[in-house]
């Protein structure tokens, strides 16, 4: 609700507001602790932001972390356009992440692995929940993720859809080079209406007994399994 | 302290409780909402384990989550012998991670591909922790994890010992199969006492520009690529 009404995000933590301060994203004020504004107030000088020195039991009122960091940040919510470039080789689509974390680590990979952009089913977590924001440790600041009806993106985009499920064929030996790939929800995997729009269904292989692999790991092997030079 | 004194920990979760009371660890008690009970309670009966019901209010008091689950369960912690068996090919090594959730995942990822044994730093965040448990979604049953000092270990091992690095060679060209392979702390990487040890430093590569992949997708993706077939 704050979010929709004031175009305004919430980021915690030194390593993404620093990293957050020096990117393209509009960080419109700071509240830090003093040994904060001690180290880094000059950061803020530079680049206009809006700095404010609070106590830690006044960061703690306002932080939504158990454990608050020395800084927060309000930053605004870029305006994006909607919808992806039609050129890009590789995209990275979640159905259904519901977990901060995951969908915060899945950017902060695809941005380690040069992927700028990523589709989500409406039903995957905001991108601009504050642990998403944290877990992407700045990477939010770089990859462009948009929202929209899955299936039926899918159905329209023309391109090679690869699916990961339980029972497909193995990474190392279709080798996927570039298309739309899927990561489906934590524990439904990709759901039906979905999967109709698969062209492959694709799975990474292994021996041990475990039911599955987590959502962001599973992500992190398939985009890893992408970029093999 | 209460796993100390006790030797037992609590796993939270349905998932996780059902894998556990399938799997070898004892379970003593659990803690169900009616809901649950009416729906597995045969299986406690089974394995005879002591059921309890209680109200949501009440598992919301000994819970640790802020969002309470359906059911809790008493596990006892398995004495297990100390240190690795020689002869496994393949050995995990975690130095230094601290995160609940990394640790976790990092687990279920060995179980997926079917690694037994990880060696941790003494300060690695401890197995047992609720949170720990739960991030495995019961692969702690199958996974064996030893706490020792791991500079000192890695100097007597005698084998090559791979340490996970910002810059090393690519997996991709080393192509390592067999030996001990380090991951490094969530923010401080592989330490300086740990990293003499290294015959080898390997690295993911990336074009983008993260800083640094988290912790348990970069170890997942370093299992993935030992386990290429």
């Amino acid at each position: 609700k704050f979010r929709k009404e004031h175009g305004l995000f919430i980021a915690e933590g030194q390593k993404v507001v620093e990293e957050l301060m020096g990117s393209a994203i509009d960080v419109r004020a700071v509240y830090a602790v003093r040994e904060w504004v001690g180290e880094h107030g000059d950061m803020a000088g530079r680049t206009g932001t809006d700095l404010h020195e609070v106590s830690p039991a006044e960061l703690g009122r306002i932080s939504g972390l158990v454990t608050p960091n020395k800084v927060l940040a309000l930053c605004r919510i870029p305006e994006r356009e909607d919808g992806l470039s039609a050129d890009t080789p590789v995209v990275l689509a979640l159905d259904g992440i519901r977990d901060p974390g995951n969908m915060g680590t899945i950017i902060r990979t695809a941005d380690w692995f040069g992927l700028g952009e990523i589709i989500c089913s409406e039903d995957c977590v905001e991108v601009w929940n504050p642990k998403v924001v944290q877990s992407t440790m700045g990477s939010i600041a770089r990859v462009k993720v948009s929202y929209t009806g899955l299936a039926n993106y899918l159905s329209l985009a023309g391109k090679p859809v690869y699916a990961t499920v339980p029972e497909g064929e193995s990474i190392w030996v279709s080798k996927p080079r570039e298309g739309i790939f899927v990561i489906g929800n934590e524990s439904q995997g990709v759901r039906q209406e979905v999967l109709r729009y698969a062209t492959h269904r694709i799975s990474i292989p292994g021996t041990g007994k475990a039911e599955s692999l987590n959502a962001s790991v599973a992500a992190g092997i398939i985009m890893a399994a992408l970029f093999i030079s």
